[in-house]
This record gives structure tokens, C-alpha cells and sequence, in this order.
């Protein structure tokens, strides 16, 4: 196997480096794998497969094409005020979109189906049954961003009865969902979600949006007494102080948290017991290397022969 | 309105009275509805809506052409040896098979997604990646019984990714389902499930049979190291101490149930404080009546009418 194109730069901060890198070397015919660059503008360098690079690191490198993103967000390449000048590609992966769907599954269900009450009788050897439990076609799931992790799950809560809503930045259209966009559209979202999924990328216009004047504008009512929050998308939408205040104050019933300010939480977060906040270490949808490998370097190899790039990312936009 | 067709005896022992007699009362137009025979051989009596009723109650009504349970099961009838012999039409409603199929798939992604052990982390406020979280399309969910319910489960399963297998009394076949049948195909659909979902009817062949025989024929390896059962068939199926042995002995790793040898189950039963048992108080899929009742009117008319009765019970099968 000779190395005749070019060599891919591995940075995978926080992941589990070992995986990635023996996926990319195992599969990467014809290229150098390296874990970091080979001195100051290594010009050996064409693609980039990063999670949170230390800043500055990708700067400099004079043949560099496109970099990978390994994660479904790119607020983590973005914030580096160094990033050079090229194309950003997200991960669209089916498994990475199936396990984000099951998260969403999951938490709407346990919800819906009061599983932290029944734990709480299992504790106390009660047998009793909660008597509203509404069918799922009782209940509207809002899905805050419409992007191709939250159409996914819409889909499979359609599936399974619920009533679908939508809000994303620019207007869409899909089957089943009643959809809702931009700031104009928020209110009217709000309004009418029992159970808001967040799923949005973080951008300047998103960070904190998950706080008390958001929380406000949440339905008053319904058959959980007040809505439920669900955050599969990043720890900077959320205010974890309103988060407790808005359950403390009744405009939330109970939450699903997945990402945080901090990560990890830290030991001492007041959200860890909390009995209305179910809390998970950023593992709704976790990237499997070797599910996500082979699509990278086809599309590094596509590029090389002049084809265009897929699920670019739009600096402007910010995802 | 008068009461000119033959009347209606509501006997819903154990379920919410009221619900049901409101329910049929109020749209039940031109039929008396009684909660009890006016005197022993009542002739008014044409139809009998019926959960568990006394034995003997439903004997010796002369003008009886018809009972109906308003469960998916009939156990709780057949066990009643003055049970008279007209048609038993079961329950088929597309929001009670709607209710099971969550409860399914709620489980089946509490199990996959590790609730259990990332509630526990929770607790003790560790920041732990489950890290050999397999992909939906790792693991074969088996379901015991093909009926309605079982089929609508296997359907959302299906669109979540899982693989499905399927065992039944007589052949089945099924998109998307790998279809055993019979004493003969037990043994294979049990090697190769790694989650356990009852949904069978009870009776003669079924009562008992979540046993240890059973649970040594169990998947002995998979994702979850040894498989998981759930149970929303019912109680009689299940041996409970069996279940604990089998846990205690790696032949299974966790199990929901939401039916019991004795309901309410014992203040003193050891499930309730097993780590590793997931117990809801027979909620899987609760009949409401206002969803149910319309359409068993409709088939008393129809029946009336001289139209032929739909979802009978096989007595000779017991479902």
C-alpha cells in the first residue's frame, strides 16, 4: 500500500482516540494517518478529521481541503478564531441519525408513560395505576429543529401516534408535522408542544435559548399538568438555573437532559437530584467510528476526482 | 328513546365501573343497561360486557346471544365453567393495540439504552458513558405471540431498527420478521432473541411457561451479556420465583413486568425490590371505554341486524 494521496490528520479531542485512529488506518488505503501535524505547515495534511481541535491546530497547514467534523454539531470547530478557510463537512450517518431517534423515542416515551412515578411506587411496593394516561394521540411532541436528526425522529413518533410539531429556523414542510419557522413562529410552537425536543445546533441565535422567557411561553396546561422538556442538542442552549426554577415554578413537569453547560456535569450540580430531571453523559447519539469511517474517506476520495462535497456546513448559518 | 332492543348487562368487575357504565349509557341508544340480572334468568338480557365476571353470572340468561370482553384477553372468562355458550368477541382496538405497542417499545429502549444503570449513575452522580452501547440493528427482539398486538410492536420495532423475530401457536408470515411456529420452532426463535417480549394469550399450553425449562433455552450470550424478558401477556404465564433464579444465574439480565400470578401484586413479593425488575401495575394497555364501546354498539346492530360478529374467540384454541 503506498501513500500516494494525501495524508489525513486525526483530532479527536475527548473521544476515544484509540477507536477512530484504528478505524481511519485500517481503512485508509493509500493515505498517512497522523495524529498531529508533522511540524508547522505540514504540507503532507489534506483532510482534517476533528472533534474540538485545540485551537490554532488546524492554521497553516497549506494543502488542507476539507475538514471532517465527527460529531453531528460543528460549534466545536467554529469557536477555534483560527479555523483556516475550508470546507466543514457534518456527519450524516444513518446509524448516528437511528441512535439519536431511539434517544428521542425513549425520553418521550418514559415520559408519557410515567416511568419515574412508577419507579418511585416500585420503591414503595405501591400498586397503583395513573388513571389519565392519555393515548399518544393526546399529546403534541415538538421537535425544535428540523434538521435531519429531528425529522428522523418526527418520523418514528409518527409512527407511533403522537401529534408531531416542528419549529426550525426556515420554513419546511413535512408530512405529519404541523411546522412552524423563524422567530415569528416560535410563539404559536410553544403554545401548543406537550413535550419540547431539542435537537438544534448551537449558534449564536440558539445559545440560552432554553431559559426562563422561553419557558414562559410554554403551554399552561395539558395531560402532564406542564410540559416536558427533552435537550439532546448542546449544554450552551440551556440555563440549568431556569431549568430548576421553571420545574420549581410549575412551567415544566419533569426534563430529560443529555447535554450540559459543563461536561462533564460537575459533582456538585443541583440537576443530579433533582426526581424531575432524568440525566444521561452526552451519550443520546454517540459517533461509532467504524460506522462513520467509511463514508469519510469516500468522500475524501470523491473530492480528490472532483466531486463535490456532501452536508457542507454553512459558516454563515453556523451549522 | 325507548329501549326497544335487547338490553345490555355491564358485569366489569375489578375495572373502573363507572367509566364503563357511563360510557355505554350514554351511547347505548334504545337499549336498557343494567348492572346486574333482574332476577335470575333475566330474558331482557341480549349482550353481557364483561371483565371477570362472578361465576355463574352470565348462566341461565335465555335471550343472551353474545359476550363481550372489553380486555384483549379472555382467560378471565373461559375460566368459568357456567360460562354459557354463545360467541366471545375479543377486543380489538386500534387504541388499546396502540397503548401496548408503546409499552413495548418503551421498554425494549429503556432496556437498550441502559435506564436501569444510568438512573443509578444518577444517583451517585457519575459521568459514565455505557461505552458497548449497541446499535438498534445489534440486537433481535423476539416476540412470544403474533396476534394483533404482537404484529403492531413488531411493525414500530421494525421502523426503530431493530431485527425482529417472531414465534406463534400456528405459521405466520411477516414482513420483516424472521417467523417460527410451533413446539418445534421454539428453541431456535429463543437462541436467537436477545430481548423477550410476551404477548401471548393465556391458556392451557401458555400457563407457566416463563419458566426455568424456558429460561435455560435462553440466548446465552448477545450485547446485554444474557437476554431481557418483558411481560405483558399475563401473570399465569409467568413462575416469579423462576424469574429470580434466572436472574440470580445470568440466564437473563433484567425483566419488565407489568402482569402477575397475583395482582395487586403482594406488599410482600420480592420483585418489588429487585434492581434489575422493572414493575408496572397491569398498565401495558388499559381499555378506555370511550374508545372501546362505540364499536362494540356498532357490532351488537350489526349483529341484530344479522351481520356476522367480528374478532371471535376460538374456545377450543382459549383465544
Amino acid at each position: 500500500m503506498s501513500d500516494d494521496k494525501g495524508a489525513i490528520l486525526l483530532a479527536t479531542t475527548g473521544w476515544d482516540q484509540t477507536a477512530w485512529s484504528e478505524s481511519v488506518r485500517e481503512l485508509a488505503e493509500g493515505r498517512k494517518v497522523l495524529d498531529e501535524p508533522q511540524g508547522p505547515g505540514d504540507p503532507e495534511i489534506a483532510y482534517a478529521v476533528a472533534w474540538a481541535p485545540p485551537p490554532g491546530l488546524l492554521r497553516n497547514l497549506p494543502n488542507l481541503k476539507a475538514i471532517f467534523s465527527i460529531g453531528a454539531g460543528v460549534d466545536h470547530l467554529l469557536k477555534d478564531p483560527d479555523l483556516p478557510d475550508v470546507p466543514i463537512v457534518r456527519v450524516v450517518s444513518p446509524d448516528l441519525t437511528e441512535r439519536m431517534s431511539e434517544y428521542v423515542v425513549w425520553r418521550v416515551l418514559d415520559h408519557h408513560r410515567q416511568g419515574a412515578l412508577y419507579r418511585q411506587q416500585q420503591a414503595a411496593h405501591a400498586w397503583k395505576e395513573f388513571s389519565d394516561q392519555p393515548a399518544a394521540g393526546d399529546i403534541t411532541v415538538g421537535m425544535l429543529g428540523l434538521g435531519e436528526l429531528g425529522r428522523d425522529a418526527a418520523r418514528k413518533l409518527d409512527a407511533l401516534g403522537f401529534r408531531l410539531s416542528g419549529w426550525s429556523r426556515s420554513e419546511r414542510s413535512l408530512d405529519g408535522v404541523t411546522c412552524h419557522a423563524g422567530i415569528q413562529g416560535l410563539d404559536a410552537f410553544l403554545a401548543e408542544s406537550d413535550i419540547v425536543v431539542c435537537l438544534l445546533p448551537l449558534t449564536e441565535e440558539t445559545r440560552g435559548i432554553l431559559s426562563m422567557p422561553l419557558f414562559r411561553k410554554f403551554k399552561k396546561d395539558g395531560p402532564y399538568g406542564a410540559p416536558v422538556l427533552i435537550n439532546a442538542g448542546r449544554g450552551g442552549q440551556q440555563v440549568e438555573a431556569d431549568i430548576i426554577a421553571a420545574l420549581d415554578a410549575g412551567l415544566l413537569s419533569a426534563a430529560s437532559l443529555d447535554v450540559f453547560n459543563t461536561e462533564p456535569l460537575p459533582v456538585d450540580s443541583p440537576l443530579w437530584d433533582d426526581p424531575r430531571v432524568f440525566i444521561t453523559p452526552h451519550v443520546a447519539a454517540t459517533s461509532v467510528a467504524r460506522m462513520i469511517v467509511p463514508d469519510m474517506l469516500r468522500q475524501m476520495d470523491d473530492h480528490d476526482a472532483g466531486k463535490p462535497l456532501e452536508n457542507l456546513v454553512d459558516r454563515t448559518r453556523g451549522y
